[in-house]
């Protein structure tokens, strides 16, 4: 049995596709058996759980190797679609686009798209295996409401192939970053989380984005977002493109506006273009292109308690002040399509506009460029690039279903990604708190991926324990979401630990936390004697007021 | 100027009411000027804060004296309608009900009334009296969606008097705590959070209580429940109630256990009445009682994945088994209404059943105890005691709604107060935040006030950060609900916070955080010099990339 090289009590397991060389990754948390009143034991399985951590959870892996295994190469390789460039890229072959959307239009499932199905329904499928045997989890699942979604009950390749196809889910695949292990960003599907990493001209290095990087995948990050501004912007790059498991994304302008050593002015289409080519040839997934930012669009926004709030925003609306002209993003937009698509480079179509304060929420500047975002979503399709929307920011919590209702409508159901959103701007030090509240919401209404928000922000570049928290709050309303919507046996891991906390099995109740290591590090505050993890209540009630143990006592104990 | 006791850069104010003896507590929070490009100044009105800590928030107040100020002494007094018993404690003349509710009924609007009205509308009348001042705050507020409750844009102390009059609102006060300062629990009126202190039989000891008292009101804490179970439980509280400035419940089954060594099938309805005039006579504010876990309901609970998680619930059930009968508190109901009539002690109606897994979340068990909780209301009202009714717990997102539907239909719109919810059961050591999520979102529907969870819930006895954060995280939670039912002028700090943000006030925005100390401290990680204090960057971006610093040069500064 191989252990899980990130986790305690876990092995890494690959779960077996329709060809030898797709085998997706996954995490199995071991659970002890329930001891019964009568001694005897029955043992409870394993429990399966969606893994991003990819080689660096496998102990097999060796960690000194110069980037992690090509799951991708292959795959891509055999389409026949690809070049390589003088500097060996690849690209697509003149008059090919090697997209996923052009595939699954096209009528293709992709090896991508069936490992993404797979790792999408591997708790549905597990739950089908533990109802055959006798010794089951507590199955039950609530009844979700998906706000519209389709909700499937079995998660196919087909299914996912379809979604893509009709641009409402993504699978961000450059094909030069062929160590990302596919994966999808659809409100039929698993909420998604973003964990931002990256220098800036004030803090970081090298090294410690490499160590981010695992931390952050580690703790469950289905995508990083590279957003360096300080120096060695491309080779800081170019070291986590080759050690990630998970699609990257990036905002090119903060490479662009390091060009022209940060005088907003300066920047031009052509350099812009050039730097979007530099990355997507070194593999980005997806790129924030802040196109929506239009010259009308500032008026509205100078009336607002604070301003435009996104760095992206800011210098497009800077540069168009200073050049009287539209946003040189929006005028290109076709180019950028063009090029996006021959790297399979998804568009996230920026919120330069979005609120910085509950004061601005869905004002006039924030859902003009909503609008906007639409305009561009279709005209990305027609190239065939993938494609999805960014969104706020900060948002009253009953404001925020009309931010989905409007994304749904005016983006043409392309996939929603959302900073947040903080419902109150009084709790800095606390806003990853503040920001869950309103991204467990959202993503039950409909969004796909949550970007992360730290306890940081607002406040300071965030460390290492910062990503921490900020990854595993984010998890947690994503799961919170997942629940609310019914996404197939997204329920499963709640009740196995429930179960454990019920029968005592307090290990098992960590092993199954989102955060095993710092559920045994409270646990162990009060009760550090490692005979406490047999003991039948914890230090907050005691053993005479456990509920659990009376309860159990007077109701009897099923297992 | 007198600087408040427990926070930097504010100040301890007091409103004056319509008699020289009703002066309410409130927190100023004094911001610097805002600088002009020009460099000319434009002063920032103080942003008045509503402010839990009482005397020790005070700092004229001798904290070594032997307990805090009476400030409702007089106002009992001169009603006339208690005396002392032998042992000195307050009691109704025979034949009189000294509740807030009977008064309310009579038509009389009490001191404590209008002390809990100004209380309620400081924020909105500051509001109008910076709306006279050229240099304003920015005033904008959202509408809100009060989802079917009353919210005036004036909270007067008639509407006060006429909202606990009609049973939906509590403004707990035993006649034996006149050191509480009054406030109000309903839907019409702010959010409300209680913290949890009291030792267990594995931790803490009476001087940490007090000091774990002072620290929750510090940080906001509206109600506190003593839960002691461990040694000393009367001791405790006589300490706690002399220093509490806020109200203090208890679950007085507790002690009842107490005193038969933890023998649940020992209790009886002597002793438990005992305890309840014992404690009545000390001065608790409200009592929560496990009346509603009848009998006919513990087969529901038998089917459950985790059975009964309220320790309370637990005992009775414990009691209940052993002697095949009807629950003594449900028995004796209006022996216990009377007794709480006589010293103006509140309900809070016991969930005993409430879920402790989302599996369990909304089943037959909980439902049925929440309709039994509804006959007891119509009861406690026939003898004018207040009553609020406890609430979960364990609920998925999607399923919260439909918790507070049937507490507002099958309760009469008593007040509600809930336990989180926590929305999902993988969180250990995120507790917290996963029950912030589901608190905000109950609390905006219409939960009056909200049970604190701390991150070491489900894991062990919260220590002194633990309380801080909890604390804080649910004023966060309850101020999020608060803006999105459009509490008058709930946005003020909001506002107030962003326009500071936005000018680089970063002492100020500190300063008007739910945690000042806690955001100065994170800002400062990254950026320890003073000088950083007044830079217009952060560690986050750094200064060529500060999206509020280049907004700010092409939008224009608004003061």
């Amino acid at each position: 049995m191989k252990l899980h090289a990130c986790f305690e009590q876990s092995r890494r397991v690959y779960l077996e596709g329709g060809r030898p060389d797709l085998k997706v990754s996954a995490r199995e948390v071991l659970l002890s058996p329930t001891r019964r009143a009568d001694g005897s034991c029955a043992p409870n399985d394993g429990v399966l759980v969606y893994d991003t951590s990819g080689a660096w959870g496998d102990p097999a892996f060796d960690q000194n190797s110069n980037g992690i295994p090509r799951v991708r190469e292959n795959w891509i390789h055999e389409r026949g679609d690809t070049e390589k460039t003088p500097s060996g890229a690849l690209t697509g072959k003149p008059g090919k686009r090697p997209t996923q959307l052009a595939y699954a239009r096209a009528g293709i499932i992709t090896p991508e798209m069936e490992y993404a199905a797979l790792r999408e329904s591997m708790r549905a499928q597990a739950q089908e295996n533990a109802a055959r045997l006798p010794h089951t989890h507590h199955l039950f699942q609530h009844a979700g409401d998906g706000r519209g979604a389709i909700i499937p009950r079995q998660i196919t390749p087909e299914f996912v192939r379809a979604q893509i196809a009709s641009g409402r889910a993504i699978l961000p695949a450059n094909i030069n970053h062929p160590e990302a292990e596919p994966m999808l960003i659809g409100r039929s599907f698993l909420v998604k989380v973003n964990a931002n990493i990256g220098n800036s001209a004030l803090g970081s290095d090298t090294a410690k984005e490499l160590e981010k990087l695992r931390w952050s995948v580690k703790w469950g990050a289905d995508t990083l977002m590279d957003l360096s501004t300080g120096p060695d912007i491309r080779k800081t790059r170019e070291l986590i493109l080759r050690n990630c498991p998970v699609p990257v994304g990036t905002v090119p302008i903060y490479e662009a506006l390091e060009r022209v050593d940060g005088k907003a002015e300066e920047l031009s289409w052509e350099l812009f273009k050039q730097v979007l080519i530099e990355q997507a040839q070194q593999g980005v997934d997806y790129f924030t292109i802040h196109a929506c930012v239009k010259k009308d669009f500032l008026p509205l926004a100078a009336k607002r308690l604070t301003g435009i709030v996104s760095r992206g925003g800011a210098i497009m609306a800077k540069w168009m002040t200073a050049h009287k002209s539209e946003n040189f993003l929006w005028k290109h937009w076709d180019e950028l399509c063009e090029i996006c698509a021959t790297y399979d480079a998804a568009f996230s179509i920026g919120d330069g506009l979005r609120p910085g304060s509950v004061a601005d929420a869905n004002d006039a500047a924030q859902f003009a460029e909503l609008k906007a975002q639409g305009e561009l979503v279709k005209r990305a399709w027609a190239f065939d690039v993938q494609t999805m929307c960014e969104g706020p920011g900060h948002v009253p919590l009953h404001m925020i279903e009309k931010n989905m209702e409007h994304q749904l409508s005016w983006c043409h159901e392309a996939p929603f990604y959302t900073l947040g959103p903080v419902t109150t701007d009084i709790a800095p030090g606390y806003d990853h708190i503040s920001s869950a509240i309103g991204a467990a919401t959202i993503g039950w209404h409909g969004t796909a991926m949550l970007c992360y928000v730290t306890p940081k922000e607002h406040l300071g570049l965030p460390e290492r324990e910062d990503v921490r928290t900020g990854v595993v709050t984010y998890k947690l309303a994503a799961h919170v979401a997942d629940l609310a919507k019914g996404h197939p046996a997204a329920q499963a891991r709640d009740n196995a630990l429930s179960k454990a906390r019920y029968e005592f099995r307090w290990a098992d109740q960590f092993a199954l936390s989102l955060d095993p290591e710092r559920a045994r590090e409270y646990h162990g505050q009060t009760l550090p004697q490692d005979s406490s993890l047999s003991a039948p209540f914890c230090s907050m009630c005691g053993p005479k007021f456990c509920s659990m143990r009376l309860s159990a006592s007077t109701l009897g104990k099923t297992d």
